[in-house]
């Protein structure tokens, strides 16, 4: 049986939504056509808005629709001389949950992969240099994922703010607060014996 | 901190998809932003088109860009005289797929559910009633899921047939082809007991 033009059109762009194989795009696809035509249409716009509207932060480079976001205007956050970096914008998400964090981020869009093309200047590090040069930032906070090519890039950034004189932090590994010790892997342990503090 | 307009339009938005709740929303959003921009506008636009242009066949009901669909139009299958009644256009689309069948469907888009206020002419009665009446069918193949309201669905319809002296018969219920005997329910088993069949 041929499906209308449309409807093949719609459960093949479906696919291009994380974890969506072609028998979940089908039953998303008549899903919307059968319950919910409204929240189709309503989503198609935003979509349609949000990839042409949604650019980056010339300064940050997180998510953004103006040249500059609310976050790297904001004084308090200049003031702190304190720059936070990140591997992407849900990233700033989760650290701006907590409310702990007031000063200014930089999201890379990834990390150094070099098998995959991936350099220092596709995860924008001249620009991260210019900013480090012309602004008046006193620690980089790195807080990049605790992978290998996290901890990678962090490495090369931590080299870089070395060249400019400026302080870099990591963020502490160790047992995430909540966690039972026996279901913890043996490299997160490790961290967190040889980051032991004094009581 | 505030996400952008268009970003959290675009979150919200993307909730209207089956199982997707507000962390899966967000993840699908910066996924679509950092990695697929093309899939993204693709989808919208694709939705915008299908939601738009995908109406229904007025006689067999299933999803359409035409006012009569292929299949109706298709005239060996009105010749076969048979009608398959199905809950969704999806379950078309699996029956299709054994090539066994060549007749024309009727799609109920639900089944009864007087409590939801869903009732015979919500799922088309009327509609299949006249079809019954003025068109040349000679028996009515009921495949409703097997499920409490699928059976009182097919159980109407039956009578419907009735009245308008047209056959009418039930897909077989049974244990599945591949399935293992003791993974089966008991009221799938007890069905393929009393539909047994001489060797």
């Amino acid at each position: 049986m041929k499906l209308s033009a449309s409807l093949s059109q719609l459960i093949d762009a479906l696919r291009c939504l994380p974890g969506i194989g072609p028998k979940s795009a089908q039953r998303i696809a008549f899903h919307l056509l059968e319950r919910d035509r409204n929240g189709g249409s309503q989503l198609g716009r935003s979509l349609t808005k949000a990839m042409d509207k949604i650019g980056h932060c010339q300064s940050c480079r997180t998510f953004c629709e103006e040249a500059i976001c609310d976050l790297c205007q904001n004084v308090k956050r200049i003031d702190s001389g304190l720059l936070c970096v990140v591997e992407s914008p849900s990233d700033i998400l989760a650290i701006e949950q907590t409310g702990q964090y007031v000063g200014r981020y930089f999201v890379l869009m990834g990390h150094l992969s070099p098998l995959d093309g991936i350099g220092p200047n596709e995860i924008g590090l001249d620009q991260l240099d210019n900013l480090l040069i012309t602004s008046d930032v006193k620690e980089v906070i790195l807080a990049t994922n605790p992978t290998i090519e996290g901890e990678t890039t962090a490495h090369f950034i931590a080299e870089l703010c070395q060249k400019n004189q400026v302080e870099a932090s990591r963020i502490a590994h160790g047992v995430p607060v909540g966690g039972e010790l026996d279901l913890v892997d043996g490299m997160t342990l490790s961290h967190a014996f040889n980051g032991r503090k004094v009581v």
